[in-house]
């Protein structure tokens, strides 16, 4: 036997890029008027960039002069001077009031007036214009904007060097690498200025530019190859998008040559303040560094005796005279478990390692959570490790790149679930929401949960763990990022729309993702560049918006995860990880399937839980049924909440979810001649293998649990 | 989630050599005594500066005229002239009935005679006398050897360039190779020469140099990088080592730059032709082509349409002018198989392909078959194709190197299994054996398939399908090397006993394997440098001897197969391929377990066997039990011809299996301090390695049985 069946790559072609959301027609309602933008500094040049490359295409002009005459639209820094007549009164008003990213349009005049305190936040709002088209011209009463949450981060997992088993992009399904190639620097400065418009038009503000497990080459972005990280700063910058380093916590032996990297030895504390201080001589605007310590073989404090906090405070001491903060990741547990034993559960493990260190990290320390505990599996829940650190500044961190989901060969719109985890109430229906906590909002009665100032989600109760009487800002919303130098940026073409929805959702974690995939559709699709734009809309909408749960039916059921192949975690592999060290098991036998993680009877990790979770997922019968076998071991006759049996259900929701494909590629066949040929040949070419990966999903996992169970489908459908 | 668990190759370490069976003390018996060698040629110039080295150390003389007076120990050739008086009578009385390879060996009288026609029947005779020792100079009857089978080859599955999957070499567990490096010619010529040696001391006589699937830069060996396989050659000639060669079927077409490589087509017969004269300008006794054709992606005469009796023709004709062979594998099957369809059976595949295609192979076309159908697991029924091709040179090719049977991790001793798979006798207890089909034998009545002339095999029965009045010689017996930089030649030391004993019993495949397993000892163990000789012997006898069965014990139960990790293949994998398109499938489910491949209601596999073994295997009373899961679906309270059930059988085997690899563990320590550190040091820590992955396969498939069938262990051991 030769070579084992593997998943292609999508190839690294030389062909135009797909303007993404940012084609010139979505431009065109503003590029037709004659703007005036006030105020100073690179991100308002690029403000006034974007508005002259498209009057240059639509007709209009701009201007920089306040008395340049008749304007049909103000972009106006509050601090300008001079301003129009039209914005000075307003901005006089509100000056100081609109936040660092935050922008008001006054749409109630004649003439749209948009204005920011700081040059970002006037970006945001030309992009905010983008977005709102023609409609920016219609009357409207003032609006004010700002982000929920103050960092909106995507991190790269590419190696600078091709690793030999993980490739140019860890968990890449988009080509190479934008920043990297071949172990040196891709020098595509085109691609990654194109690359900050996208962000900053969805609204991300920080990237990293390497993988959290830092190998060789890429330790060194930090010292000698920092000019690389440099020339991306450099670049991103006119965009708001600020560079952040993973960097490895070894870094003082394998770069410093020192014994030892104990981050209370002084030694290493006086080389990371070193090494810190010429990363900010090169790039003063460095957001700081990302770190995965102790985790699936990178090294970390415990190798020193230490723990986490020593860890994370030792860099972020380092970080702290510029302004950087560490994103320090709760991925910590055993990747070297024994299946055989059942009481360890890797559920547990952040929560174990990281709650009881609440209240000792820094105040530049963000601990950067997964959203599940386990691993971005396509159904958790909640990581309680969310709820349990009220004197930390959490992250929550989600994966744009679709590892478990699909990997951008399927369809698979990831807003709905982040605006569930977004929205998730770990203390009940009237606590604070992880968005809250994501935004530091709650913990001092004053809500910041929404992107509208006044309209904030539900304050923080007084049992919801505030900080006493300390004060912090959030950590943000943290995405592995799915882009890589595809032409269409993201391999699936469709699946820019969760780079996009991402950082919306950053922006304001409540807005319906239906609503922000409408917008993506609107300026993805400009009407005027398809044939039936009402057609088009209503397809998308059609294919899209309930694609995950779809993706869910076919794939592993009732969140018990993990039913993958191992190391490419591409199609269905039901005992893959059965027999493996990674704590990811299923337990599946002749009776019955699922994890018994209750306090009663099983690893007890409901108990990391605060009320009513706590006792809502204990129970057998009150627990959620996608969550079901996340938390209970049940027989295969148990009757879920819906009035269905479990192995009843497995059947009909795979015998679903590929009719379900089906009918996407069928809408999506309606949509040839109405949208770019490229983007349609390209899709129409990744459904034919989603249907043929949901069936073998299908096919796979009914039949392994009819084998098992040996009950029959109800309906007598084909199960091999 | 980060890298994948996998398994650390060994490292090719820049140590010294081990000697393998050929130490300097092996030489002590001869090179005491002054020898006499008459007769000339490079061989002959080998077996002298074997004498001479031993001779050096020893204090004996070697002379090479035959008056020399006074020697102990006469080599000679019947041709050469003079002959000293104790030769020369029964030289001339034998001349030319010793056979190409064979000798006669007389020590009834008071100087041991050894004889032979050729110079390498006398080199074979030398390390015929070396495994002698000291007993080649007591009185014994005369007795003439010739080896069984003709052609002894090695099959090297070496890349020249490091394959990105595959590594140096496929399936290869010591180390890099010995002949290639990173994309060049290792350039070690004492390492190819020592090989040589080790080669010729067991009986190999030939080998191949490249992998048989041909990757882009080893199909440039056959032309402008054939340079590489002449040194090779050269340096393998003095040991009486032919040299093959794989290659494409797509030559024409990649090298020759031809539009087709159909089979039919003058051009492409021109080509071949053309290349093939090259090679017999550099390479004058070059072997022949090895061709993985139409098999895993490689390409072949399918693609125009042709069969593989055209494909093999073609390359049999460019190659007949120089009296070369080509190996043509008969393992062709469908590797992208549905697992749902159950009709399709991978164990038909050689057979279906290749019986119809009897008697239109050319007399230089050797169809080199694997000694089971599917693909060198450790229990397979032996190939019904051998039974099936009377008029077709056949080869039985065997894995050397341990992919399915541990990985030169496990102590798994092969001869046993070789034996019983050169002794089955297809037709029946009177029949002919595949020992006899190997070697040519049986067809036409004079059996030759032992290794001492007279005492050959059952002469072929009637119904056995002899070939009509053509006298064909075989096939041979080929075995995939095991052999790589590693300074154990084998990675695990005790491995090297598997390339000697597959030497050995192609040259005789009547020796008893626990016979040849203690020549090995023997020569590699000389009692001179082990501290207590007669312990070393019988424990290593006793962790090696029925070390296979061992293996077999706990792994894949009843001959049901494949259930190991995807890609690696090592260690287990119960539904590793149960979901794969490989063809490779057990079937189990909550009631039973195995493959129905009965004519009756299975896939009727067993109709491609002779009488007896169709109806043996049809029947599930009288099916063997270490095959009843290759050939039958049976619950698993299926009572075996042992008195066991398939599920006690499979619990008790898992335990047993893991308790005597605990007993060789602590039977090898007992070595320690009695046998070179560095070996003992080398096997224990192999030992350990044994034990936890005997282990995991135990708990794996016992756990897996367990959770299906739900039948406790009747002694309650611990079953996870």
């Amino acid at each position: 036997m030769s070579l084992p069946h593997t998943v292609q790559p999508t190839p690294d072609r030389a062909v135009a890029r797909h303007p993404a959301w940012l084609p010139p027609e979505a431009f065109g309602p503003l590029g037709i008027r004659s703007a005036l933008v006030c105020g100073t500094g690179p991100l308002v040049d690029t403000v006034v960039e974007e508005l002259t490359r498209a009057g240059t295409r639509y007709g209009g002009r701009v201007h920089r002069h306040a008395r340049a005459g008749a304007v049909e639209l103000v972009l106006a820094l509050t601090g300008a001077d001079p301003l129009p007549p039209v914005a000075a009164r307003l901005a006089g008003e509100v000056a100081g009031t609109l936040g660092a990213e935050g922008f008001l349009l006054d749409r109630s005049g004649h003439v749209p007036v948009l204005l920011a305190d700081t040059p970002a936040g006037l970006l945001y709002g030309l992009f905010h214009l983008v977005r709102l088209g023609g409609s920016a011209f219609d009357l409207h009463p003032v609006e004010r904007h700002r982000p929920a949450l103050d960092r909106r981060m995507l991190d790269h997992w590419d190696n600078v060097d091709v690793h030999p088993v993980m490739g140019q992009v860890e968990r890449g399904y988009a080509g190479g690498s934008i920043f990297w190639r071949d172990g040196a620097a891709r020098n595509e400065p085109d691609r990654i200025r194109e690359y900050g418009r996208l962000l900053a038009a969805c609204g991300v503000n920080a990237i990293t530019v390497n993988n959290v497990n830092v190998h060789a080459t890429e330790a060194r972005l930090l010292t000698d190859r920092l000019g690389d990280v440099a020339a991306i700063a450099d670049l991103l910058r006119p965009y708001a998008v600020r560079v952040h380093l993973s960097v490895t916590f070894a870094a003082p032996v394998v770069l410093g040559g020192l014994p030892t990297a104990d981050p209370l030895d002084d030694r290493v504390r006086a080389w990371w303040a070193t090494a810190t201080r010429q990363v900010y001589d090169r790039i003063p605007d460095f957001g700081g560094y990302v770190v995965k310590a102790d985790s699936e073989g990178q090294p970390g404090p415990f190798t020193y005796g230490r723990d986490h906090a020593d860890g994370a405070n030792l860099l972020a001491g380092a970080l702290a005279p510029f302004g950087g903060v560490v994103h320090w990741r709760a991925f910590v547990y055993n990747h070297r478990q024994d299946w055989r034993d059942r009481t360890t559960d890797r559920a547990r493990a952040a929560y174990d390692h990281f709650a009881p260190l609440d209240g000792r990290f820094r105040d530049n320390v963000i601990v950067q959570v997964k959203h599940g505990p386990i691993d971005f599996q396509a159904r958790e829940p909640v990581s309680p490790v969310l709820a349990a650190m009220p004197a930390t500044r959490l992250a929550v961190e989600v994966q744009v790149t679709q590892e478990y989901t699909g990997q951008q060969r399927h369809v698979c719109y990831l807003g709905p679930w982040w605006s569930e985890l977004l929205g998730f109430t770990p203390w009940g229906p009237q606590g604070r929401t992880v968005a809250d906590i994501a935004a530091g909002a709650g913990r001092t009665g004053t809500g910041a949960g929404g992107g509208r100032t006044g309209t904030g989600a539900g304050a923080g109760r007084t049992d919801t763990g505030a900080a006493g009487g300390r004060t912090l800002p959030g950590g943000g919303l943290v995405g592995v990022a799915n882009v890589g130098a595809d032409p269409f940026w993201t391999g699936h073409p469709l699946a820019q729309a969760n780079l996009y929805a991402f950082g919306r959702l950053g922006w304001d974690p409540r807005l319906d993702p239906r609503a922000v995939l409408d917008e993506w559709i609107g300026l993805t699709f400009p009407p005027s560049t398809t044939g039936d734009p009402a057609l088009v809309r209503r397809t998308l909408h059609e294919i899209m918006d309930d694609s995950w749960r779809t993706y869910e039916r076919y794939t592993a059921p009732l969140g018990v995860g993990f039913m993958v192949n191992p190391r490419d975690h591409y199609g269905p592999g039901v005992d893959g990880y059965e027999y493996s060290p990674w704590g990811t098991y299923h337990f599946a036998d002749r009776d019955g399937v699922g994890v018994d993680r209750t306090r009663a009877t099983g690893t007890g990790f409901t108990g990391q839980y605060p009320c009513p979770w706590a006792e809502r997922y204990e129970s057998v019968e009150q627990c959620p049924d996608e969550l079901l076998l996340f938390f209970h071991h049940v027989p295969y006759d148990h009757v879920l909440r819906s009035g269905s049996t479990v192995i009843q259900h497995i059947y009909d929701t795979h015998f679903a979810g590929v009719e379900q494909v089906k009918t996407m590629r069928q809408r999506w066949q309606r949509l040839a001649g109405l949208v770019d040929a490229a983007v349609h040949a390209r899709v129409s070419g990744l459904l034919e293998e989603q249907l043929r990966c949901a069936r073998e999903w299908r096919d796979q996992i009914n039949t392994y649990f009819f084998r098992k169970s040996g009950v029959p489908d109800t309906h007598s459908r084909p199960i091999h």
